[in-house]
């Protein structure tokens, strides 16, 4: 901790919760009143309202050893923004409530806060709410996402009907290869001093995995063409968990080809590298944040021409399961695989 | 950890939140799509909505040494609650986020989620999202809370008038009286096998540390007496604490009459044990959630018969500052001493 760094008892949780919020001018009509108060005021007239909660935790979701405070705030907002875009829905507020360990001074949370402010002027959220705590050891995030949806415009996981066209914005595994890249310099770095790694060649997955965006431009193509999803979900966990998230929701199965999924080309040099299977790491990885989405067979064409978006297979009746199509033309059952906060946290 | 008892790795997250989710039937016709998709859907048609949020966390705000995890999951939802009351509106949805480390099983979980379900259907609230993780130590509870209420009706802390009456419900510094036995007792039963605490005639301080309610009666009864109140806030920090913000956010100043607090016999006789200022702990204790509010002086007569309510003081011009007055008639300044996490938790 340098010496001119500011503690948080010096200023107080009202003192720190003014101080961090202040640069959070209100952008939305929908927030009637924003921190202050017991509770956030917000009217939303004839819309629907959608909701959203994601909690982040030091050591188990992040890790502040190669994550920049920046990096992390903005990211905190992002995968809870990704969440209401998931719905159709466009996000217009959050809460922010922090858990922080004394080993952190306001200037970290000066920057923690200038990645959420940042997301926020960005995606045009306002920040309404919160609660700022001490914590016995660690950052604790949990950030609340409130949007809103045309009545009967929101798409659910649960509307893929068989025939359905399985689409996919983006590519996928970046993130994953991005996260191993850093965790292996991390472990290089340990203990050598002026260590600086080379990420030169690798800006792209090291964006995706520190500082992803939320798919607003894809939900706005898809109402520009008249396209609305049967179904539709984030690819936070993966993509086999969203699959069958979708399947299972839906009552519905599927086939995903292999060769269809869009992987970007420094994904593939990674994977060679870490001499990983590059089709597990694009299925399994999460954290892209991508839309995954079913749309009706009779949208084919319209679908076809639409700029950043993959076929990747179909729906099917349920009995026939999930299953990824091979090269070889053989069918590998899918299994949720996806990140495991459980597994990954013992 | 019993034998018998399920390790919340053989569950996964999503059969874990499948698990504790089951049982929460939605009784609002405002969620129209609850746990189980990217979001939830509520619609609220013409109201306005009415958003908080807390944090908390294992050695900060709680102490499972002496708190069941039932009433730390119906205290967790019912501080959401009260806030939301407090705004003169009525809570409709909660969300609720866990991190749970590896000492907790399932049944753990199970007993805090019986604790939120019976707070649900007591005041008839929807649990309809959230998020469940690992942590690397303790637990850690996010619960927001969602509510509406008619446009124009929500009552904020910022409309105190100078020569408004100054009300509060219930009785204060029970709560705090009750942390300070329950402490002596773990102090003192520490190392001692079979340590049995003698609590009776101590229940109700015990009860208002344990298990809370929210003043939904009193947000009622107001209503029902056709008394709009100027000004409102719950008592979670302490009366001290919640006077400044009414009067920080309304511009103004108190006067606020010490032999007018409501106390209740059991803090009063706790207090005299412990050696305490009894003034101190109802000024200062917090936790009470019960209702502070403001009312024009025209309702004087109305507010008098009101059953639970005590009148406690007047709103002044700002230039006189926040007082209490003695016994004796001189003022004391008041100052936040409230329940302040940053100094607790170091």
């Amino acid at each position: 901790m340098a010496e001119k760094e500011t503690e948080i008892n010096d200023l107080g949780e009202f003192g720190l919760i003014d101080r961090l919020t202040k640069d959070f001018p209100i952008k939305n009509e929908e927030t009637k009143l924003g921190i202050g108060d017991d509770a956030a005021v917000l009217t939303f007239g004839e819309k629907d309202v959608v909701v959203t909660t994601d909690l982040l935790l030091e050591g188990i979701h992040f890790d502040l050893r190669y994550v920049p405070l920046e990096h992390l705030g903005y990211k905190s907002a992002i995968v809870n923004f990704s969440d209401i875009y998931a719905m159709n829905a466009t996000p217009r507020q959050i809460t922010v409530s922090l858990g922080v360990s004394s080993r952190f001074t306001v200037e970290h949370l000066d920057r923690l806060y200038s990645g959420i402010r940042r997301a926020c002027e960005i995606y045009g959220v306002d920040l309404v709410g919160g609660d700022t705590s001490a914590s016995v050891t660690g950052l604790v995030i949990s950030i609340t996402c409130i949007g809103d949806v045309e009545k009967g415009q929101e798409v659910r996981r649960s509307g893929a009907k068989p025939t359905d066209i399985i689409c996919v914005s983006g590519d996928l595994g970046a993130a994953f290869m991005g996260l191993q890249l850093l965790e292996r310099e991390n472990s290089v770095a340990a203990g050598q001093k002026d260590f600086q790694p080379d990420f030169s060649g690798k800006e792209y997955i090291l964006e995706r995995q520190l500082k992803p965006e939320a798919r607003r431009d894809v939900v706005a193509m898809l109402r520009e063409k008249g396209i609305k999803p049967t179904s539709m979900i984030d690819v936070s966990d993966g993509l086999s968990s969203e699959l069958l998230h979708i399947c299972k929701e839906s009552n519905v199965g599927c086939r995903v080809y292999e060769d269809k999924i869009p992987i970007d080309y420094q994904t593939a040099l990674m994977a060679e590298e870490f001499n990983m299977n590059l089709v597990t790491a694009a299925m399994n990885g999460g954290e892209d944040y991508e839309l995954l989405f079913t749309v009706p067979l009779s949208e084919h064409e319209k679908v076809e021409k639409l700029e950043g978006i993959k076929m990747i297979g179909y729906v099917t009746a349920p009995d026939l399961g999930a299953a990824l199509v091979a090269r070889d033309g053989s069918e590998i059952p899918i299994r949720a695989q996806g990140w495991n906060a459980f597994n990954s946290g013992n």
